[in-house]
C-alpha cells in the first residue's frame, strides 16, 4: 500500500537523522541557547534576508500559533483569519484557551483579501457598540493555505498595506512554507515573507525535519519577552538544540527547499493524472496538496491501494479526498499512483 | 424627544425604589446570604415551578453569560449558540476570555434548531479529527432572541431531546424573558423554561430592576460550588441584598409579568401602525423589540423627534431601526409615534 | 443587638438614595456614557487633583481589580503585592482566572516596602533562569491595607519611585480609601493618591455607596481601550448611570470624606475603649478597621450582644476580631460597646 | 572541563537514536496514534503494574503538568503543592495561564506532609469565607522533589489517604521518577507510584530520552477527553510515534531503570567524596543532585574545572551549588570530580 495520507508519515531527511547522531554526545546548555541554535538562527536569517530579525524554535505548530498570537494580543483582542484557518478549526480552541477570540473571515480558495480585512476594520472602528465586540488586534494567514493555495505577491502587498495603516501585526503560518515557496507560479520569494510579515515561521515538522517550527519575527520590536511566553507555553524544550540542528541542516545549501521542490514536482505529476483524466479538484493549487473530486466507489476502490485522507463531501456521489507529497515520497509510490489513475479513472 | 433606543433608559420600577428606601438600614449579611435573597429565591422558585431549583443573583448579563458558560465546561468544550448570539457578538469576548469557543451555528429569526444543533453533534462526533477541534459542551439560547423572536414550545421540546440524548446542558438567556412569556401567541409557560431547561436566568435589568440577573440551576446538579465562580467572575455583590430585595418586588403579586405585560403591548401597538402603512420588517416578532425596515432619508427624519437604534443596513436606500419599549414607557411616547407613523411614513 | 461585622452592612448614604429617586425616570444612554458619569468624574478630578486622569465606573472591588490588572499586564507578567492582599486572598483566584500569577510579599502590618519590592525585581532580573519565572509586571498596594494600616507619603514615594526606575506601573486598591485618607495622623492627601499611581480606585461600596468603584488612570495612557476590558470582564453596568449619580453625590461637598471621618472618629473612640482596659491589637491602626486580641471566651459573651468577625486565632485561649464602623454606624451603638467594654473586660 | 549542571546536557542514549534510524521510513498515523505508542504504553502498565490505566505521551514537562492541571481542576480550584515546587517557581506561570491559582504549602526538604494538606484542606472547609477563596482540587508532588528528595512508602500512604478521604486528585510528578526509584534507600516501588497516584509521568527528557513525558492515568476515569486537552495544550507532536518509539526502548529491559541506577551510583560517589571532607549539603538527598555548601571562592576555583549550577546563596561566604549526574555521565568525569575534591577541598 502507498501513503499519501499526510505530510508527516515518516521521520526525517536523513542529513538530520546523521546529524543528531554526530551531536549526540555534545554537551550544550539547554533551552536553546547553544550553539546550533545561533547558527540555525543566522542561517534563517540569511537565506529569508531579515538580518535583523529575532529567531526562535518551538516544537510544533498549534503550539507555535497559540504563543505567537497570545504574545501579541491584548486582553480584548481578537485575530483575524479565513474561517478554513488551522488556527480556527483544528487546533481545539488553543487561541480561545488563551482568551482570544479568532475572527473568522469567509475565505475563498482558502485566502482572504486586503478588503474583507479592511471591510472587517472598518466595520469594528465605525460600529457605535464597538466596545461590546471584541477588537481585531492582528492577522493571520497561512502560506500555503490549507487548502494548498496561495497569495500572490500582490495579495501580500495588498494586506500589507492594511495591516500597517491600521497598525496590525501581520503573522503568517509557514507550517507549509516551503513547499508554497516552490511551487509552479509562485511568485513570492523567501524575503518577501520576511518583509512582509511581521512574524512568520518556517515549518519543520512537514518539511522533512522529525519536529520543529522557526519563528521569524522579522519586526523584532514585537518579539519583546518572547522567551517568557515560550516558556509559558510549555514550548521550551530542555533539548532546545534539538531545533537547532535540525534547522541548521535544513537551512544548509538550501535543502529545505530542495526537499519541497521534488515534493511540489510529484504533486504535479499526481495533478496532471488527474487532470488527464478529467477529474475536478475541489480547489486549484500548486503546491504538495491535492484535493481531486471522485465519486464515493472509486474513492473506495483506489484506498485499497493508497492510503488518502477523506477531505469533505461534494454531493451525493462524490467527495473530495487529499494526496499528500513530502520529502519522503517515493518516486516509486507516484508512478504506481498515475498508473492507477490513467488505468481506473 | 421621545426615546425608544433600548429598554434601559431610566431606572427602575418604584416599587422597588421604595423597598430600597424602606430596607436601607436594615443591616444584612454581606453577598447574597441575606433573607431578602432567600425570600426572592423562594418566589422565583414558586413562579417557576421549580420547587429544587438553586437561584442566584448576579449583576449583569455578560457577566453572568461568562460566569454560568465557565463554571459549565471542561477547558476542550464550546458553546453552541447562533451565530447572532448576544454571547458571540457584543459581550467583548466573554466566553473566549475565560478560555472557551463560541461554537455559532447559522441562525433563522435569530433561532436555531434542534436539528441543526443534532448536526453539528453528529458531525464533531463522527470527525476522524474531532480531538483537534473544539467539543460542544453545552448549548445556550436567548428566549427571546436578539431579535426579539420567540422559540415554540415544540422547538424547545425539541432542542432539549437532543441535549437530554446528547447528555449536553441546556442554557437560557432570559435577558428579556418577561417580554417573551408575555408575547402575544406564545405558547411557553414559566414552568417550560424551568422545565427545558438545566439553567436560565430571569433577566431584571431590561424588565424593570435597576439592574440584576437571577440564574436558576433548575437542574441544581449542575450549581456545585457555583458561589465560587461567581465570586472568581467578580459577580458578587457586598450588598448582594440589594439583588434580592429587587427581586422579591418583581416577583410579587406577578409585578415582573405585568410590567412586561405592558410593554409587549405598547410594542403591538406600534408594530400595528407600521404595519397599516405596509412598512416591512427586519423579522416578524411579537415582543418588547420592533424592527421595521425604513428609508434612510425617513429614518433621519424620524430620528429628529423619535430616538432609535440603528441596526442594520439592508440596501442602498433602507436600514433597519430599532424601537424598544420597557416598563417605563409612556403610552404619550407611543401614541407620538403612532400620530408620526401615521402621518409621515 | 449591635453589628460591627463589616462596613456594609447597610444599604446607602440617604443623599444617594434621594438621587436615585429624583433621577429615576431621566432617560440616559447606556455603559457610563451620561453625563452623570461625566459630572461624577469631573470632580473625581477635581478633588483628586489629577485633571488629565482618565475616570471609569465599575460595579466591584474584585471585578475591579481583575479588570484593571489583566489590562495592564503581558501573559507573562504577574503582580507584586503583599501576601495578605486582597488579590492574593480573598478574590477566589480572579487575578489567577485571567492568567496571570499574584507575586506575594511577606508584609509587615498588612505593608510591603520599596526595598521589598526592589529587592523582589532584581532577584528576578539577575536570574539566570528568569524566562522560567514569571516576570513582575505592576505592584498592587491596598490603601488602607486589609489590616486598616496606612502607608506613610514617605513609603509612597520610596514605591513610586522603585516603580518609576523600573517602568512597572503602580496600582492602588482604594476599596476603603476615604477611611484611610481621613484616618488621624495619615499624612497623604488625595493628590498624593493620584501622584503617585499610574492607577487607583476610589471605592464606594464601602463608604456610602450601594455599591461602585471609580477608577482612575491619573496615567491616562494605561487606560487605552479600557472600556472593552470592563465590558469583556462583566463590569460595564447596562444602567451605567447609577454609578455616576452615586459618586456624583458622594463628591458633591466633600460628603465621601466627610463620611469616612464620621467613621473613623467612631473607631476612635472604640480603640481608646479597647485601650483603656489594657487590650492589645493585632495591629496598631487608625482606619475604621480594629483588630483587638482577647480571650476566647470574652470573645464568645461579646458576641452575644455585639456583632463582629472572627479575624485570626492568636494563641490557645486568644483571637483577634475585627469590629468595622461606616459611614453608617450609629453613635448609639458605640456608646454601648464602649460602656460594654468599660464594664465586661 | 567537565560539566555537572543538569542532566539534559546531552542527546539521548545511544539505543533511541539507532530506533529512530531504524524507524525513519516507517509510515506511520500521526498524533500518538500508531503501533510504537501502543506499545510504549503497554510496556509502561506492564512495568508500573497498572492494566487498567490509560498512558499518553506529552514532550515536555511544563507542557504535561499544565495540561494534566488543567484538564482535572474546575475553574474555581487550584493546586496543592510545595512553594518549591516546579509548577510554582519554574514555569513562568503556566499553571495560572491556564486560570489556576497554585495553593503553595511551605516544604521541608521540598516535601509537604499529608498533615499539611490535611490542615490546609480543613482550613478552607471551615473557613466562612471559603467561597472568596481559591478551593484546592488537586495535590501535586515531584518525585524526587526538585532538591531530589524523596517521600517514603509511608509518606506517599499518608497523602494517599487524605487524598482519598477528601476526593482530591493525587498528581505525582516523574519528571526524574527513575533517579527515585533507583536511589539507595528508596522504599517505593513502581507500582507503588501507579497505586498511589491518580495520574503520574515518566520523565524521558532527563533520563535518557531526547525528550519525551509519559503521562499515566492509572485512575483512567480521570483522562476523560485527555487527547482534546493535550491538543489545545499545544502538546500533540503530529509525528507521535517518536514519543512512542523513544519509550518503547526506555521500557525494553529495564533500560530506564538501569540508566537511572547508574547514575544515581555515580551520584553517590561524588556525594561520598564531598561527605569525606566535611562539605555539609543544602539537603540530604539520594537521588542524581547533589547539592553541596561551599565557601564562594572554592566555587570559583572548582567552576574553572566543572561546570556546575550556583544553586542557592546560604550565607555571606557560602553558597549550595548543584552537581547532576545523567545516563550520559562519563565515568571519567565522576573520577576527576572525587579526585579534584580529595586535592583540593
Amino acid at each position: 500500500m502507498y501513503h499519501f495520507e499526510s505530510d508527516y508519515l515518516e521521520g526525517c531527511a536523513p542529513q538530520i537523522l546523521e546529524a543528531l547522531r554526530e551531536t549526540n554526545l555534545e554537551q550544550t546548555l539547554g533551552y536553546g541557547e547553544d550553539a546550533h541554535c545561533a547558527l540555525a538562527a543566522d542561517r534563517i536569517r540569511y537565506v529569508f534576508d531579515c538580518p535583523g530579525a529575532e529567531v526562535h524554535f518551538l516544537v510544533g505548530g498549534t503550539q507555535t500559533n497559540a504563543t505567537v498570537i497570545a504574545s501579541l494580543l491584548r486582553p480584548h483582542q481578537g485575530v483575524l483569519c479565513a474561517e478554513s484557518a488551522h488556527i480556527n478549526v483544528h487546533e481545539t480552541g488553543a487561541v480561545e484557551h488563551s482568551g482570544h477570540k479568532v475572527l473568522a473571515l469567509s475565505p475563498r480558495d482558502g485566502k482572504i483579501s486586503a478588503d474583507q480585512i479592511l471591510a472587517a476594520l472598518e466595520a469594528h472602528h465605525t460600529d457605535f457598540s464597538r466596545e461590546h465586540m471584541v477588537q481585531p488586534g492582528m492577522v493571520y494567514l497561512s502560506f500555503p493555505t490549507e487548502l494548498g493555495t496561495l497569495y500572490t505577491l500582490q495579495e501580500l502587498e495588498d494586506i500589507r498595506k492594511v495591516c500597517t495603516d491600521w497598525e496590525l501585526p501581520l503573522f503568517i503560518d509557514g507550517a507549509r512554507l516551503g513547499y508554497g515557496l516552490e511551487a509552479s507560479g509562485c511568485n513570492v520569494l523567501p524575503r518577501d515573507i520576511a518583509r512582509l510579515a511581521d512574524v512568520f515561521y518556517v515549518g519543520g515538522t512537514k518539511q522533512g525535519a522529525l519536529f520543529g517550527e522557526a519563528v521569524v519575527f522579522s519586526n523584532p520590536a514585537l518579539a519583546e519577552d518572547f522567551r517568557y511566553c515560550i516558556k509559558q507555553n510549555g514550548g521550551m524544550l530542555a533539548k532546545g538544540r534539538l531545533l537547532g540542528i535540525q534547522f541548521e541542516v535544513l537551512m544548509n545549501e538550501g535543502l529545505y527547499f530542495k526537499l519541497a521542490r521534488r515534493a511540489d514536482r510529484l504533486a504535479d505529476r499526481i495533478r496532471e493524472a488527474f487532470r488527464r483524466k478529467g477529474v475536478e479538484f475541489l480547489v486549484e493549487n500548486t503546491t504538495n496538496q491535492i484535493f481531486p473530486v471522485l465519486e464515493i466507489d472509486a474513492i473506495d476502490r483506489l484506498s485499497v491501494e493508497f492510503g488518502v485522507e477523506r477531505w469533505q463531501t461534494v454531493d451525493e456521489t462524490r467527495a473530495a479526498v487529499r494526496f499528500c507529497t513530502s520529502w519522503a515520497t517515493a518516486e516509486s509510490a507516484v508512478e504506481a499512483l498515475e498508473s492507477y489513475i490513467h488505468n481506473n479513472l
